[in-house]
């Protein structure tokens, strides 16, 4: 299957679009730009060096990527778009630090996961309209997000770019 | 001078905020967000863990925060909004690699620039209505812009946003 894209130029271009239109593929862009930031990184490293430290005593390689992969998934369920695809990674790669004794998937695999997850979730992302971007995840209640209304979908999305962000300055210490 | 901060929660819940005015408010807070996890690492950070690298061979703390500035400032004539503050940090930072023999102004010197130039960026980014964010920056020709209309104001500031995240990663590591 040839990878999700979304044709900004010309969603941007097109006369229907409104100014949130807009707006919201062009986070939507940033997010595709980091997941092929992350390709880049990860297509470049060879088996050994994804169980390496990014760092003397950080995470290694193969962690982040599962790390990523569990977190990104999770956008699943909190947006309303379905079940989550790998929640058994939660265990080995979020609840658990590594180099804790658990076992990790082969790096060939995890490649295969993130890439279907994020043609997966932009496949979602291009259906929802600007007013569906500002309603409520599901995981705050009714409650708080009438005190709390940027506790809001995009909130997730955009969370989601500056984590991948942050774990992808690390990654490239492997390079 | 106290930090300038935008209150999301009045914006998203006025009455008169149309979706992309939200959507708008949103980003802005997430490049918040991010300016404040900068300083919550350079906040800890000894005089003596600013000048260590990162990881071994790679930049140095103080070497990330200049380079923070530089690339931040850019966003003054890049959007529009006035002269940069600290043309002078290019040099050091920007054009020339860490450990090449420069000269680098004290990490509190750095602190104070870093304050002040987000809390003007931000002043500045308030004023700006939807429409104008998707108006193009300042380094791109008309031309090259009609062909390209992600290449707008918006797309300058999602950059900066993972840009900090990025590099926020890897300073994390000097904690």
């Amino acid at each position: 299957m040839p990878p999700c894209t979304v044709n900004i130029k010309h969603m941007l271009m097109s006369t229907s679009s409104s100014p949130a239109t807009a707006l919201i593929t062009q986070v939507i862009s940033a997010w595709q730009l980091q997941n092929r930031r992350v390709n880049n990184i990860i297509n470049k490293l060879t088996a050994e060096e994804f169980y390496q430290e990014t760092a003397p005593g950080r995470n290694s390689g193969i962690y982040l990527l599962g790390h990523l992969i569990a977190v990104n998934d999770t956008m699943l369920p909190l947006l309303g778009l379905g079940e989550r695809l790998y929640p058994e990674l939660d265990e080995p790669f979020v609840h658990r630090p590594d180099r804790s004794g658990q076992q990790f998937p082969a790096p060939e695999i995890l490649k295969g996961y993130w890439q279907h997850l994020n043609d997966i979730l932009t496949m979602h992302f291009t259906t929802l309209t600007p007013d569906q971007w500002l309603t409520k995840h599901n995981a705050i209640s009714e409650a708080d997000f009438a005190d709390h209304p940027q506790r809001n979908k995009l909130n997730v999305l955009l969370g989601r770019i500056v984590h991948q962000a942050y774990h992808s300055g690390q990654l490239t210490f492997l390079l």
